[in-house]
Formats: structure tokens, C-alpha cells, sequence
């Protein structure tokens, strides 16, 4: 799926526009800018430097409709780009029909390479995204001409903020973790929390004093097993209402959406840029234990079309109901800051603050406090397995329905109306012949046969216009379980290793590299890793249960709906024949 | 479509089969002695001479299976093949499946190269069954593993009977325009009738004396014009209990229907060839006048299969039907003989007599009477014109319901049942998968997934199973209309034919080459002849309009069914979800 520019395939054409060549030998045009960038990280996937030749290429004309949106703006993001270790990756649409557009830029070049270490093998860089490898399914949206959304004209306006947050990388602990790559990433997610597996698990398991007090996360026995502490009444919130802003005298523009808490159901205002920021903070704080699902693909071309926005927000919408119905998640400081800060300053001084916190990756295992005896290592390993087994076999069959969704999607818009507008026609065209016959008593039947045309003209356009009713929702809930499921390699990864820690912990104490208390400690603490899984674990199974009836209630509902109305309108053609 | 065989695709492979190869290059088996005939007639067609080779063909195994049913019968047949002159020629199947799997053979050779002249411009050879050049549909029961029966192994049982058919060759008149190559032919059929366009209409037109008495055809002037004279109730006959009877101690083996009148109530035995017979007397006879449409195609492969002896009864009912329709068909000696004769004896000297009727070809115009003024040749031509272009333009339609409706059949029955297959079987394998998490509480759930999934394949099944039901009734009566539309050209081409004869009287008169009463009497005859085309189009549209709501309504109502059915399957299994 990704593919790179070597420098061979890469030409400058003038006026701002590269043309490049993928590796299936596919050429499209590129604006200069997104490549002429230095690579300070020499990862494999940054062009270096360029040879740039003069020569106007033919498919300039056909390539430029790509970039409509990315006028003077580039010229902004310019200054800035030639700071990154940008490396350009180029993925191919999923509908097949333009691999020029869609796009994704990975700043983390070389240094997400940890997914290497991935005890699951998981590929490296931009295929961690499906870390099980076989992508069944890319976007499932093919109808909306799709694609990812890097905002690059969006995110420098902010420098300040992020400078201040540039500022926590000299502090120490986990926020060190993130590494410099990240902190001029300007939103260009990592996609995962980096570091932890350089540090490892054995940064909380031998950690000397844990923290103690106010941030304590519970963990109960209820009837399923270990299980969250759940607030009486859950958090939700509304995403609506996108309205279109401009700064820099209208050089910039973007899409702030309204979100609205049921707590305090007082709105506030988010670009799609603050929601990336969250993603990142319950990443890096959250992500060793509770899989935060990425945010939904960003999107180069097409942004300010209604129906990219509608798509976008209906997505936001998923992700920030399901981060509402994490009761970890959603009763945190920034999480909270981001749904409820009062004013512009609240918020920069929330952003400064969680930027700082400390408590991230394998060290949100510290504040955790299950409410029950220490569990035996033989027993955490076999839950662990079993988790993984579980998710591994999920993910599968989410992807088998995305592509079997996908494969009907393609038929129901595609070959399937057009069969039945042919069928339609030729009953509408034998009427007209009969209509010619001269025949008297003849408009009886050539009325019917004009109806009957039309009605399965009609059903054409149902079967085109289905999908979007029920079909969507039912992939829109796979890919969103697809996503979160992406993320459990990752967790169990984390407990795994724990659990190979505690098993070498005989031969650590032999040897002198810790304690026998320490030993003790990292037993109790890989059990307190094990209720962390199971809590979420059981969390993911009640959510996935309610997930899937609610949504398999609405698509069958739908599909039964369809189906009658076919009927409906088959018995009203079929009234209008007479055989006396 | 249509192929044969050039002397250098020929191969003897041994064992009684040639390999022999079409025209695309595509190699298959013959049985040797289909092909190793002595070509008389030196006709385009012919395959004259062979030269063999013996070796073996890989292809063997692979085409062995076509002809599972031509065993020792064959052995029979290869006396009587040397007699013939017989062209092989090879169409391709219309599912495409196979194009060695359909074969015809036409033995008429050159013999009926009339069709070259006649003003439809159609085509010689086999191709006349499609008179209209463009054909959109072969057989619309790609299901079936269709094809065409010669009954070759069928007809030599009836020699004798076949004797005093040829005896009448030496007769005069119509009879004599059958021509040598259809009196031995055998039952495989010109398909029309042979010689008019030889002697053309003017053997009516001028012929001096018409015949009297008995058989006069009147027609009325009714509400929609000229109409045949109809019998109070109309006669019908049900084709049924088809059983399988044998010859030559088990050698010879072959079907024989039973068909009961509703006249007489008393069931008489025909088999396939004794329907052919009928056919060709009624196509010599009535033809030139009234549209006689083919029998249902012949078939060589799957001749016993239960599936083809329906499908060959089913069609053999429709044409008896349509035949017991037409008042002049209905009440004609012939076709009363075939269906109410008492005996063998009854049946043979009715045969015989019938082989001898004279008023065959355009001669059957002299026995029309009709009851209304003379007509304008003007209005004559007009009408012909007009039935001309109604005729081609129903061809047209008639042919695009067959093309769509052959495209729906096939959708049908291969990829959407396979597609609600995967998704049921999508359905099914996430239910397994949430069946083992381990979670408790899970069953509401799985259970209404699998049963989801199971509904779906249920599904996959009905669209499967539907076109049976529906569209199978709707090809069918517009395969019966392709048959009998085909038939008109020649129909109409008899009555333009008389109008251009008419047209140049004046000149025949000037130079003396028929007399001005022969002008006259031209004139009157030529508006008989359009009062009998118009008395049988207004028959064709009667019998139009109703067979198309009959078979519409039937169409949408099973459609309905259909859909309501899925439509409740859905509700069921909508019915296993909850969301609490």
C-alpha cells in the first residue's frame, strides 16, 4: 500500500508542482513543497535531496484538479516544512481509482520503529496502522471520493501552543518518551504512543515509589469480572453544526465543529486539529492500557465539500461517543478540559498542563488500584492469551464483513441499478412498440407495461441509493471496531513483555540485577496489569455487544424496509394488468 | 454465430470421435459420425470430403461428457446419415459456457436459398430462424444446459409413413414445392415453407379458377376491423404424462406425450416427430398466410433428463396452445386429425391425406372469403407497411426483454447468490468469533448473528431459485413471440410480393402478358390477401395483449412474493436483536 518517491522518479515541472512517479510507474503532479524538504532523520522514507529538471509535463492539466484547495496557503506551510524530517508516503486510494489521491505525510520516519520489537511482528511505519497485516479493507466509504487529511494549511497557527508544548520535552519521564520527531510533528500523529517499548514495561514494573492520591483508577469484581468504576450517569456529547472559518484575511481557512456535553450542555467550539491534540494526549496517557482508536482519516482533497465534512463529523461524532462511554477516559482532566474549558485561556493553560502530565505510557498502570487479591502469573498469561486470541480472530471477521460490505456496495451502486433501469427500459420500450399498433383497446396494457418501466427503474435507484441507509452504518461500525482493534497489538504487546519480565525476574534476582522484593513487586504489578486488561477487556465486550445489536437492529430494519417498499411498489405496477 | 468446419480442422482421434475445430479456434469432439456424411447438394455448408488422421486429443476427457446419451442409438442412425445431404454446422451455446455444447444440423443445404430474395433482406441458411439478422438472444434457458434435438435416433422408425409422404413429391401443385431436399430431410425442418418465392404470389393472383365449397375461411369485419371468424368456445388441449417408450428390443428409445382436447376429453399419443409432422403441414399450408412458429428447438445431449423433457413439454403445450388459439389453425383437417384421430389405421390414411391437401403455400388464399368491399391497393400497401414496421419494431423489444432478462438470469443465479452467501457466512463466522470470548452474556447476541447470517444465505438462495419462478415465464412468452414475430417477414413478404405484382399489371397489360380482367381479378385478390393479414394481425394483437398481461401479472406477482418473503426473513431475524 505505500509507496515512495525515489529521487529518479521525481521531476519538477515549475509553477510550484512536481511530477512524481510511484512505484507501479503511475505519474501525477505534487506540489514542490511537500517534498523539497531536508531529511535530518535519513529513515528510509524521506527523499534526501532532489534533482530538479525544467519540463512541462502533459499531465499537468489532468493532475491539477487534485490540489484545488491548496493555493496560497502552501506558501505558509513552506517556512515551516523545511524544519521537519518530512518524509512523503504515498498510499493507494482504496476505490482504486486515483492513487494520487490520497495521501499521508509520516513525520515519524525511522523512529517508530519499535513496532519491529511488536511481540505480535507487526509491520513497520504506516502499516502499524493495521498491524495484523492483511488489509482487508480500505476505506469503506468508496462512494465519497476518499482520502486523508493531513491539514498542513491548519496547524501552524498554533505554534505558539505547540511550542509550549515543545517546551515539556526537556522535562523528564514519560514525557521524554515522545521524542523530538513528535514535538515538531505539528499534529502529524505518531499514531502510537512511542518509546514504551524502548523503555519497556520495566519502567513501571520496578519503578520505586508510585504515585499516590487524588488520580487513583479503581478496579471492581462485578458479575463479568474485573470491571471499570462506571460513573451513574454516562457522558455523551453532540459534534454538530460545522462552520467554516478563515484567518489570515481569508489565506487560511478551516471547519470548526461545536461540541456539545450532556453534562454541562454548553457548547464549545473544536478544529479537527484540537481533536488530533486529544487524540494524542489520551494516546500517549491512556494508550499502554486502553486502546484509543485513531482519529478518523485525514483527507487532502475535498475538504470543504459537504459531504466530506458530513462524513468527518459523523465520524468525530463515533469517536467522541465512544471515548464519552470509556469511564477511564472520559472522566480525565483533558479530556474533560477539551469538552468543557470556559475560554481561549482555560484552554491554553488546560493544553500546557496536560502537555506536562507525567503520568503517560506504561506508567497509567501506577495510578490503577484493582480492588482484589494479586492474580497468579500463569493465570495473567492465560487471560493475555486469550485476549489476544479473541481480538486477532475479531479483527478477521471485521474485515471479512468490510470486504464482503465492500464487494456489495460496489454491486448495489454499481452493476445492480443499472441492470434494473435496463429492465425497466425494456419494458417501457416494448409499451411504446405496443402503443404504435394501432390497435384499439391497446392503452390498458401499454400503461401498465410503462408502469411496470418505471417502478423497476425505481427499484434501480433504490438499490443505488440503499447502501447509504443501512449498508454505511454497518461499516462505519466495523471500521471504527477495525480501528480499535488495530490498537490491541500494541496493549497486549505491553503485557506481554511485562509477563516476559516477570518470568526472567528468577534470573534477574541470581544475577543480581534486582531485588527478591523487587521480584515480589513486579508479580503484584503485572497483576494489576492483568485487571487493567480484563477491566478493559470486559469493557470492549459490553460495548461490543450493545455495538453490534444496536447496529445490526438498524440495518436489518432498513434492509426490511427496502424490501417491503420494493414489494409495495412491484404490487402497485402489478394492479394496473387486466386479463378481463 | 453460425460455424463450420474447413477440412484442416477436422481430426479422426479414433473410437468413433473426430476433434474438430470451430472458426475461434475452439477445439472440440464430435462424434465421427455426425460429420462423415456425403455432401450432394455442394453447398456452402457441406463438409465434402475428409481426410483423417489418426491421434489422440488431450481434449478427450474434457468433451467425452457432452455426449453421454449417443450410444448404440447412433449405430442406427450412421445407415441413414449416408443417404443425407447434411451440413454440420455449429452455433455457438448462448450462455457461453460451451460452445460445443449446441449443436443443429441443417440438412437443407443450398435448397432453401429463397430467403436471398426475399424483400426483407434476410439471410440464407440457418439464420432465417432469425430473420432479422441481429439475433440478441439464443436460448434464454442457459440453465438447462440447453441445446437442439434432431431425434435422429427418432425418425428412421417411421419410414414407411415417411414413403408415402415422398410419394406425394410426385404429386403437383403446392406439394410440389416442398423440393427434394425436404422429402428426405426427415423431420428436420426448412423451418418455412419452400417455393413460394419460386413461383412467387402469382399463382394465386393468377390463377384461373379458385376452389369451391367446403373450406372457405370467411372473415368478418368486427370492432377492430377484420377478423377471422371465431367458434363459440375455444378449443384447448393439455400436453402431459410425457413417458418414455422403446424400439429395436431397446435399441431405439424416445418420449411420447399425451394430448387431450378439451373437445373430445380423450387423450391421444404423440411423440416429438408426430408434432413435427403437424408443424410442417400446418407451415405449408397455412404459412404464407398465417404465422405457423416453430416448434420448440430440438436437442441432442440431456434428451432424457427430467429437467429437459419438462422444459420440452412445457413448450410443446405452448405451441398447442397458441395453435388451438387461431380459429383457422384450430378448425383445419390436419389439426384435428392430430388431435381426435381414433386409431394408427385413422391416423395413417388421415396423414396421408393430409399429405396430399393441394391448397398449400399462397393457394390458401383462394379459400378466403371476405365479407366486406373491395380495397384500395393504396390502403393495402399501407397496411402492409404498417404491420411491416409493428412487426420488426415488437422484434426489437421482444429481443432486448430476452437480452436484459437473459442478463438478469444469469446475475441471478451466479454472482448475487454467492454475494448474500459471504454475507451470511460473514455474519456467521463473527458470530463464532463472539461465541468465543469468553464473556458472559453472550448469546442473545450470537445467536441472533447466526441466525442473521443464516437468513442472509436463505437469501442467496431465494435470488437463486426466483428467475424460475418469474422471469423463467416471462422469457419464455417472449421466446414464443421472438418465434412467431420471426415468422412474419415471411408472411409479409408474400403480400408485398402480390402488391408489386399488382403494382406492374398495367405494364403486364401492355404487353399483353396477362389480360385486363386478369388486372381485375389481381386487384380483388390482392385485398383478399390484406384482408387475411389484417384479420391475422388483428388475431396477433388480441392474443398480444392479453398473453402480456397474463404473463406481467404473473411476472410482478411472484416478484412481490419474492420480496415480501425476504422482507419477512429480514423481520425474523431483525426480530433476535436487543438493545436491552
Amino acid at each position: 500500500r505505500e509507496q515512495h518517491y525515489s529521487r529518479q522518479c521525481v521531476l519538477n515541472i515549475g509553477g510550484g508542482w512536481i511530477e512524481a512517479q510511484n512505484s507501479r510507474g503511475e505519474v501525477g503532479l505534487v506540489p514542490e513543497d511537500y517534498i523539497e524538504v531536508s531529511s535530518t532523520d535519513g529513515g528510509l522514507h524521506s527523499v534526501s535531496s532532489l534533482s530538479l529538471s525544467l519540463s512541462l509535463s502533459l499531465s499537468l492539466s489532468l493532475s491539477l484538479s487534485l490540489f484545488p484547495i491548496l493555493d496560497l496557503s502552501f506558501l505558509c506551510f513552506f517556512h515551516y516544512s523545511r524544519l521537519l524530517p518530512l518524509s512523503l508516503t504515498l498510499f493507494q486510494a482504496s476505490n482504486g481509482n486515483d492513487p494520487w489521491s490520497v495521501w499521508n505525510a509520516d513525520p515519524s520516519g525511522g523512529s517508530n520503529n519499535n513496532w519491529a520489537s511488536n511481540p505480535e511482528g507487526t509491520q513497520t511505519g504506516k502499516a502499524a496502522a493495521d498491524p495484523w497485516g492483511s488489509v482487508a479493507q480500505g476505506h469503506p466509504q468508496a462512494y465519497q471520493g476518499p482520502g486523508e487529511d493531513d491539514e498542513w494549511d491548519d496547524e501552524w497557527d498554533d505554534m505558539k501552543s505547540t511550542g509550549g508544548y515543545a517546551e515539556s520535552e526537556s522535562g523528564d519521564g514519560g514525557a521524554m518518551q515522545r521524542g523530538g520527531a513528535h514535538a515538531t510533528s505539528m499534529k502529524i500523529s505518531l499514531n502510537k504512543f512511542p518509546g514504551f517499548s524502548k523503555s519497556g514495561p520495566e519502567l513501571y514494573l520496578l519503578c520505586k515509589q508510585l504515585a499516590k492520591g487524588k488520580d487513583k483508577l479503581p478496579i471492581y469484581m462485578g458479575e463479568v469480572g474485573p470491571v471499570w468504576s462506571y460513573p451513574e450517569t454516562q457522558l455523551d456529547c453532540v459534534v454538530a453544526d460545522p462552520k467554516k472559518g478563515s484567518k489570515m484575511y481569508g489565506l487560511k481557512s478551516y471547519i470548526e465543529y461545536q461540541i456539545t456535553p450532556s453534562t454541562t450542555n454548553r457548547p464549545v467550539n473544536h478544529r479537527y486539529k484540537h481533536f488530533d491534540w486529544l487524540y494524542e494526549r489520551l494516546l500517549d496517557k491512556f494508550g499502554s492500557a486502553i486502546p484509543i482508536p485513531s482519529l478518523p482519516d485525514k483527507q487532502v482533497t475535498g475538504r470543504f465539500e459537504e459531504e466530506f465534512i458530513k462524513m468527518r463529523m459523523e465520524r468525530l461524532q463515533g469517536w467522541m461517543t465512544r471515548m464519552c462511554r470509556h469511564p477511564v477516559v472520559s472522566s480525565s482532566e483533558v479530556f474533560q478540559l477539551f469538552l468543557t474549558y470556559k475560554d481561549e485561556k482555560d484552554w491554553k493553560m488546560g493544553k500546557r498542563k496536560a502537555e506536562k502530565d507525567e503520568t503517560v505510557g506504561v506508567m497509567i498502570f501506577s495510578t490503577i488500584e484493582p480492588e482484589a487479591p494479586d492474580l497468579d502469573p500463569v493465570e495473567v498469561e492465560q487471560k493475555c492469551e486469550q485476549f489476544s486470541r479473541f481480538t486477532k480472530a475479531m479483527d478477521d471477521g471485521v474485515k471479512e464483513i468490510l470486504t464482503v460490505g465492500h464487494e456489495h456496495w460496489k454491486r448495489c451502486t454499481g452493476p445492480l441499478p443499472k441492470e434494473y433501469q435496463r429492465i425497466g427500459k425494456a419494458f417501457q420500450n416494448l409499451s411504446s412498440v405496443f402503443n404504435s399498433s394501432g390497435y384499439q383497446g391497446e392503452s390498458t396494457l401499454t400503461d401498465a407495461m410503462t408502469e411496470a418501466g418505471k417502478t423497476y427503474e425505481e427499484i434501480g435507484q433504490m438499490f443505488a441509493e440503499q447502501p447509504k441507509k443501512d449498508l454505511h452504518f454497518l461499516m462505519e461500525t466495523n471500521n471504527e471496531y477495525k480501528g480499535l482493534l488495530g490498537c490491541f497489538p500494541d496493549t497486549i504487546g505491553v503485557h506481554k513483555a511485562a509477563i516476559d519480565k516477570v518470568k526472567e525476574a528468577d534470573k534477574l534476582v541470581a544475577t543480581s540485577k534486582i531485588t527478591p522484593q523487587d521480584k515480589v513487586t513486579m508479580a503484584k504489578r503485572v497483576s494489576t496489569m492483568s485487571y487493567t486488561l480484563q477491566a478493559e477487556m470486559n469493557h470492549f465486550h459490553s460495548n461490543r455487544i450493545y455495538d453490534y445489536n444496536r447496529v445490526m437492529q438498524l440495518y436489518l430494519e432498513e434492509q426490511v424496509k427496502f424490501y417491503e417498499t420494493i414489494a409495495a411498489k412491484l404490487r402497485q405496477a402489478h394492479g394496473q394488468f387486466t386479463t378481463m
